[in-house]
């Protein structure tokens, strides 16, 4: 695996795999890399000629505050798991060359953006639109993979994609989640034994809510109910949102008549994880 | 010369050159052409492959009160001027393609913009920035051409091509000047024939400190004075700004020890003319 860590060399490197017509699939990641984050890899390897997979733990999507310096870094690890698949190239562009000294233009995200996770977290998604139109436009890819977990930013990302005609591809993937249903994801090594316990019942209160949804519950506020006291039954009290939106603009929905999503996010002791469902005909 | 309005046929078309590996050269006017406008035309022909022209009158640069509705719209002319340098390809968006229906994904302007005209005119870069990052997105050029008249848009655009890293090659133009010395413009046509009259003072202005400066005055506030006394005495009294900066932070200069530009905006009756003028050793 080809390791590029300079962003003038990245982007040379991706006009030569433009000129030799290469189908590109691109990963981007902040690193302490997991199944889920392996799926997108995979899925990018079965559809491309060249699969590009970035970590750059982003300074610019965490807030004052937040685990910005604590946040995992497992680099050997993960470079061994992203050779062992065959990743044809590793990004890791350090914070200084890719937000060189004067750097002040911004992606200011589309509506979708101020709610959830963009009321409660300031700039967060000025810094993930940011991080990830520059990563395109330093890779060039075809196609782009991001994984539903973070359901909001996937709606965010689409949008911007959208709205600004860029020239890539927009995946979605799967949330990947381990056996007893939690979702994957890069915090939850910062659970203690029992809070990681007790972290199963987010899953499991999204799917009791789709349990009865199969069964013809399209009211969204006893849906919400079934949820919410599943949490609370198992200790979970605080719930940052749990809701039921519409996929592409997350406004909430009252009488299911179309496809939704169920999302959540709560907190388990310092940890905040999200969770969420598609709710579909 | 093709016409395309359509924003995926454009991509597509722009998509089918990056194929070939056609260097692309693109010009984005508002349309109103003037030899200005033809400058950067010839300019991009000499040096691509293909010259793909755009022509839109964008909503998002303009702001209330300003004169969007009335901004001069002379399509025939255009397209004779066009098609007669030999132009491959206009690209004539609508209004409701290019911004469709919950647009709303901007680009946040570097902090170049904070100054003279963005203080003058809100979010007037704001709106130029996401137009113009768009239309690089839908028309993919190697090269693109902009006039040093608006030497502030210059310095914007410029900044957020290398803040994102957007892979295209800016080329900043000189300003074409109608004889007496007057920048063109799409606004000129807007002066009565008594303010035509009056508005050669704006150049003249800008040469007279030009030649002191060759004479050997450095200091920056004699050189604004030569400038300012000028335009006064020339019944040009609504000076917006008139200022000796650095030409890529447009930050104030004093003492001149490298190269600068002098800026100068002022209002002729109703209308707001710009100019500058590099002053080097």
């Amino acid at each position: 695996m080809e390791k590029i860590t300079s962003c003038s060399e990245m982007q040379q490197q991706a006009r030569q795999w433009q000129s030799e017509q290469k189908r590109v699939g691109f990963v981007p990641t902040m690193g302490a890399l997991h199944e889920g984050h392996l799926s997108l890899v995979k899925e990018s390897l079965a559809h491309n000629e060249t699969t590009v997979v970035s970590i750059f733990v982003n300074p610019a999507q965490f807030g004052p505050g937040e685990d910005f310096e604590s946040y995992p870094r497992t680099l050997e690890n993960d470079l061994a798991m992203l050779d062992q698949l065959g990743v044809d190239l590793l990004f890791l562009p350090s914070q200084d060359d890719f937000y060189q000294d004067g750097f002040s233009t911004y992606i200011e995200p589309p509506v979708v953006a101020n709610r959830f996770e963009g009321t409660l977290r300031k700039d967060h998604f000025r810094g993930v639109t940011t991080v990830v139109l520059k990563l395109f436009m330093l890779t060039l890819p075809t196609n782009v993979y991001f994984g539903q977990k973070d359901f909001q930013q996937c709606a965010v990302l689409s949008t911007m994609i959208d709205d600004l005609a860029l020239p890539v591809q927009f995946h979605r993937m799967p949330i990947v989640r381990e056996e007893d249903g939690l979702a994957m994801s890069s915090r939850n090594r910062y659970l203690s034994e029992s809070d990681r316990e007790k972290a199963r019942a987010i899953s499991a209160a999204l799917f009791s809510a789709q349990a009865a949804f199969e069964n013809g519950e399209k009211e969204g506020c006893i849906l919400r109910k079934i949820a919410t006291d599943y949490l609370q039954k198992h200790g979970i009290h605080e719930i940052d949102y749990l809701t039921i939106v519409d996929p592409r603009s997350l406004t909430e929905v009252e009488t299911i008549v179309t496809d939704v999503v169920l999302l959540v996010a709560a907190r388990i002791g310092t940890t905040r994880l999200l969770d969420n469902i598609l709710l579909t005909e």
